[in-house]
């Protein structure tokens, strides 16, 4: 059976959890946090969660897990079999991962954790939000999926990605992301009536303060 | 015939350029610099270079346009068929895209365009560059390829991405990278013997004045 290793707060842990719910695939949880600890690095190289164990050995990197699990599992595809459109799809995948979730993710110890991010690192990151948010807008179908009428591995995206890129915005740069996206508030509100999308927020807010304890107990 | 749109000095580009020139693909190249402009925004939606242009439409981002050639077109393949072994290339790739490439790009505008970096993103990027760094000693497999015995896409990030951030560590932080790391320097020298290396390298050496004088222009 595949492990999943991870954690129910990780945004990119729950990327897969949702993945594998959405297909029907029986998994394994293992319950575990990145860092760099010699153990850890030796099944996940920059010590970061999620790392899919399969029978042949260990997958790290969301988006490579993610198309592992659509190549070799059965259940609902989260990827269209035209190669275009595949492209179309992975385009928003990576543009999400890059331009929204990884500046984003520069100002979490500020937004989630009490710390304190450098003044040139947050104004960097407000001007790639700017540019990653109006390309979500260009790019995006939103009819009503990100990607067209099904869900797919984009919407895994964007359900947890910009939804910290928005706390982000709105405590660190008081900008309201949605109040000028309906398209995305419209989105939010489809994928949180899915039953497997209220699973894995349920297992999150279930674990939240005991991370939140930890995460700032290490980060301050 | 494909089109490929961007510019030979771009590294993100000639990944696209080498992955078609080792298959054997013909293409129409497409000289065009990324930006916001409106027009190129509706191929590319957050202004980058490369895109591919097929039958169908616009292809954006590089490790798309990758997969859908590896998807669609003849010649060597660069993905191993293996699910495992091609999910063990993509994490390479992503590994050298999202570690090693990202945190040496916030600083080009210092190590190439004779402009300043704030010493808190500098900083920043030294330990991105650190911990990316030992991730691809750890996770490579140099024999003598990155990935193993054959060229593969993982290759292609490495060749265009280490290269950069190399200079970057040189010249930013006094640190240089291949003399702890022997097994690279290998093959930047294994790789550096393709003839299609070697055309894309003089294509890129040709430009490269060019480029330089208009990015100083407009960086400083």
């Amino acid at each position: 059976m595949l492990k999943l290793h991870g954690f129910s707060v990780s945004n990119y842990y729950n990327m897969v959890k949702l993945a594998l719910l959405e297909k029907g695939i029986a998994f394994e949880a293992v319950d575990v946090h990145g860092g760099q600890r010699e153990d850890f690095l030796r099944i996940s190289p920059r010590g970061k969660v999620p790392v899919l164990q399969t029978e042949q050995g260990y997958i790290n990197e969301t988006s490579v897990i993610l198309e592992y699990i659509e190549e070799t599992q059965a259940g609902k595809a989260l990827l269209p079999s035209d190669p275009q459109t595949r492209a179309y799809v992975r385009s928003l995948m990576r543009e999400i991962e890059l331009y929204i979730e990884l500046p984003a993710r520069a100002c979490y110890l500020e937004a989630f954790f009490g710390g304190k991010v450098d003044p040139a690192i947050k104004a960097k990151s407000k001007e790639d939000l700017d540019l990653g948010i109006a390309s979500l807008k260009r790019h995006g179908k939103f009819s009503p999926y990100l990607a067209g009428e099904q869900l797919s591995l984009a919407d895994l995206y964007f359900l947890y990605s910009l939804d910290l890129a928005c706390v982000v915005m709105g405590k660190l740069f008081a900008t309201d992301v949605l109040a000028d996206f309906p398209q995305a508030k419209a989105l939010f509100q489809l994928l949180g009536q899915n039953p497997n999308v209220q699973k894995v927020a349920a297992d999150k807010d279930a674990e939240m303060e005991k991370f939140l304890e930890m995460a700032r107990g290490g980060k301050k």
